[in-house]
């Protein structure tokens, strides 16, 4: 019973990865209307019924205002994703909820700096060192999932 | 109790949501086999490797046919995982059965709907909508999480 | 009750999707290593504030080695994704342990020959024939979790 209680609002660790999961995963959703926004702004189109639509130059492939945007989302879609499913998976290994409440907000605020990092053209290695903060959350939990689980 | 029996098929709307995750994963699912089926009849290939067994034209990158699938299939990617990964926390909520199902449905056509516009070329705002439709959504759904979660 | 304790490590068949699910995820995420490694080794960097610290060439796009690492995890994306999500749902269809564990350990097994034949260019048709084997498998839950689900 328990066991069970873990993947439920009931349990105050699933409320917190419910929150950080929500925040992230917000997050991401939010670079698709970046997307958008860089797209109209600046009449940068790749395909033909858009060009058609909106006006613009011929389709346009590769327009680095745009594709800033586009890596930065891409970076969540690689990071974000994962920690998401491991999550899931860790809760139920039974962690130290101090611990594993620390992890999911270092998580979310170093995916949040990273956003911030790559859309600003900060200088390096700012940007690297939040990758790497969310990278190592990310890789200790599948760690932790992997040596709980059987072969 | 009642919490637990949420993540289970004996929950009605866990059975709808099971099914629509399913047929929108499946659907993304099916963008891969329509690239290969695309690099395959235009023989349009990006590895060499590729190029020497099937023949075609030297390793090519940026072919229109191809590209417009994956596009398609990024969109997929950009959209279907999150509504996933939310709909598992979002039915933990406890929402009213009947606006979850609906929000489950909107969202699975609307999808279905992107794929048509996009793969048919369709004018424009016929994609726009049926994306901001099904972003829509997920955005309630990650603002429901959110709220239910904690700090 | 015997339902919940589906998603549980309590539960033999969970622990194994545990387990695969970590394995696989696990090698999506060094993936991301790998490009860095490409990055620095190469000097092949697509934004110039990584050019400003870390020295080499004008931002570049499209550099091959650098490509074939992203294209390999792109595919894992497309693939290891979707796998992990049927499994939530495929798990509380109260599959057959034996043929379910099958299932998971061929996937796994199919995603990293994918990689080896991805990173190390053998010759086709091999890492069309390892990508096909988990497509089917990972086809194959989805339909059973459609199938189990309402409409």
């Amino acid at each position: 019973m328990a066991m069970h209680s873990m993947l439920s609002y009931d349990n105050p660790l699933f409320g917190k990865f419910a929150f950080y999961s929500g925040v992230v995963i917000g997050k991401t959703l939010l670079m698709s209307a970046l997307t958008v926004r860089q797209r109209l702004t600046y009449k940068i189109f790749v395909n033909p019924e858009d060009v058609a639509y909106c006006g613009g130059k011929a389709p346009t492939i590769g327009d680095q205002g745009v594709e800033r945007v586009r890596r930065c989302h891409q970076n969540d879609i690689e990071n974000v994703f994962p920690f998401v499913f491991l999550g899931f998976f860790y809760i139920l290994t039974s962690p130290d909820p101090w611990w594993a409440t620390l992890l999911f907000r270092v998580f979310a605020l170093s995916r949040c700096l990273h956003t911030v990092c790559y859309l600003a053209s900060i200088p390096q290695p700012s940007r690297f060192l939040t990758f790497m903060t969310g990278y190592v959350v990310t890789g200790y939990m599948a760690v932790a999932v992997i040596r709980a689980g059987r072969f």
